[in-house]
């Protein structure tokens, strides 16, 4: 079997022990509270890990794109949410299309879009269920108040070939208290509305393990949990041990005492910080800071470092956010250890629309 | 002909005329001056705009990876620099098949760098040509001082396989004194070692109409000027008007009334900020702020904006950056006017290695 230190750089590593044990972990998590998951596609893009989560029990996948959708659907995945305002004739057409095929669910936060989907949808044989976005704080897209979101919940119950299946929140890292005041006063104001709603659907990483306190919520859609990256780590969601994606560069300049050059810039680690320093750990040297990226480029700051690498050594970096990583490769290594088990296209990657 | 407001959103517009109109004026600018160019091709990834560079007058192509240099070597172009430090058996062999069928040139900036290249080139038919890479003041790649560079240009002339070609740099921007004093000192410290520097290959958009000013350069590889882009303008390089690449944008959610958020995150426009504020220009809503991204949405703060977008509007965006664009779709739209003309693959997209 291949090492994986003789792949050729830069190259994405998945390690698939650590994948199964996050993929665990989580559902492990959310069974004992009840909870269901429904896992986000955006951060392994590969329908493998898809399959494996519900296996373990998740209730479905979340994906950001229509053009994600049809990947897994292609892959036969058959219960899709797709937590988004569908506009435009193109895409509508392509959501009516797919909801032929498979059981797929949408999202709105304007009668606009609840009107586009209500005539798409007003002759299909099954009617689409369209769950409420609400804004509970992360300022992002959702109906700002109880009563918009019961308004916007009664104009979709009144719109014909639409069905209202619950709400759905995005939420504002760190601020679960609101987040879950939030949401259980729209819950209750659609039951005073005489309104149920089945699912209420929170989401993410940085606050998974406070999923719980999230009363309202019926399911939880994380997706980074799978890989982690340096940002949840911290977060405090998980520790460098739990990250199961690293991106292997070479060191191919030494042009001073401090400074090593690395054949992995912002086409392979993105330009996220997440509002961190440096843009990525590197394994083997902690205390070494990737200070800059150009596109093919990372310029390492190695002056805390006792010992430094040589031109020709290969790094393997915890990157800051993974999801961005999986979107700029077409292939990725599936590992075990140091060993290489199988390269696979990332079936998913760069599903624009 | 498609107008192009009926194309599905994220999409990329290039305007022909304009890339048309850049060439032109960059060639125009470099034969006045006694200058070759050589352009360098991350920014569009297309063999198309790289023959017609030449056609204008180009003396070959620039690219940054050995992918870069198969995918334009395969459309037929058989001038390539490859200004990089090429490490590790797999490329060293990828280099040397190249070798065999285009002419390709690369650069050094270690002694284990050139050792590697001679043990692969010490049996080829023909000697592989390298360059010096000097570091003028980026502070990334390079030797540090001119005494390196003819310390290392005299280990590249007893290299066997090997040929001296002169130096490179890829200088710091606003810096254009200091590069041209660098250059012009490594040069005469070549001339008193009694070796010849063919070429100085000076490098950069930024400083593009001062490049004439570095006179001991006897080439320049500028990327961007063929599309230009936010950063460019803010750099003084051109007006919007000569920008050629937009990403077109739907609205999807109005949330509240200064708030947009629109169909391209970070997959469509980058998290590179360059320094600047926000994420891009709104053509047509030039007071909106693109003020944050995730990877499918972007939010617009619209409270400097008299008029404000509607769900369903399209928008066209000039991005911060737009070589990283280019890198993150399959496809883009080759556009006159707001007539579509062509739908074509980015060939070297993802060329990651």
């Amino acid at each position: 079997m291949t090492d994986i230190f003789d792949l050729d750089t830069p190259a994405v590593l998945i390690d698939l022990d650590r994948v199964e044990a996050n993929l665990k972990r989580v559902q492990d998590y959310a069974d004992r509270h009840g909870l269901k998951l429904r896992p986000h596609i955006k951060t392994h893009k590969l329908p493998r890990f898809a399959r494996r989560a519900m296996e373990l029990g998740a209730v479905g996948i979340t994906v950001q794109k229509l053009g994600e959708a049809e990947v897994f659907a292609d892959a036969g995945i058959s219960e899709i949410f797709l937590p988004y305002n569908i506009v435009g004739a193109a895409k509508l057409a392509r959501l009516l299309a797919l909801h032929g095929r498979v059981h797929i669910t949408v999202t709105a936060d304007s009668p606009e879009t609840v009107e586009g989907l209500s005539r798409t949808f007003a002759e299909s044989a099954t009617s689409l269920t369209v769950l409420v976005e609400c804004d509970t704080g992360m300022g992002r897209c959702g109906v700002q108040t109880s009563a918009a979101a019961v308004a916007l919940a009664e104009k979709i119950v009144n719109s014909p070939g639409l069905r209202f299946g619950g709400l759905m929140t995005y939420p504002a890292a760190g601020q679960v208290e609101a987040n879950a005041a939030w949401l259980t006063a729209a819950k209750l104001a659609l039951s005073d509305a005489g309104l149920q709603a089945d699912v209420v659907s929170n989401g993410g990483t940085p606050d998974l393990w406070r999923a719980h306190e999230v009363t309202a919520a019926t399911e939880h859609r994380p997706g980074t949990y799978v890989y982690m990256d340096r940002f949840q780590v911290a977060k405090g969601v998980g520790s460098f041990d739990d990250c199961a994606l690293t991106v292997l560069a070479t060191v191919v300049s030494r042009p001073t005492e401090d400074r090593a050059i690395i054949d992995a810039g912002s086409k392979a680690l993105t330009s996220d910080t997440l509002g961190m320093t440096g843009f990525g750990l590197i394994e083997a040297y902690p205390d070494a800071v990737i200070v800059g990226l150009s596109e093919e480029h990372g310029t390492i700051d190695l002056s805390a470092c006792a010992a430094k690498p040589s031109i020709g050594d290969k790094l393997r970096i915890i990157p800051n956010h993974a999801c961005v990583v999986s979107n700029l490769f077409d292939r990725v290594n599936l590992i075990s250890g140091d060993r290489l088990v199988e390269t696979v296209n990332v079936d998913a990657r760069g599903r624009v629309d």
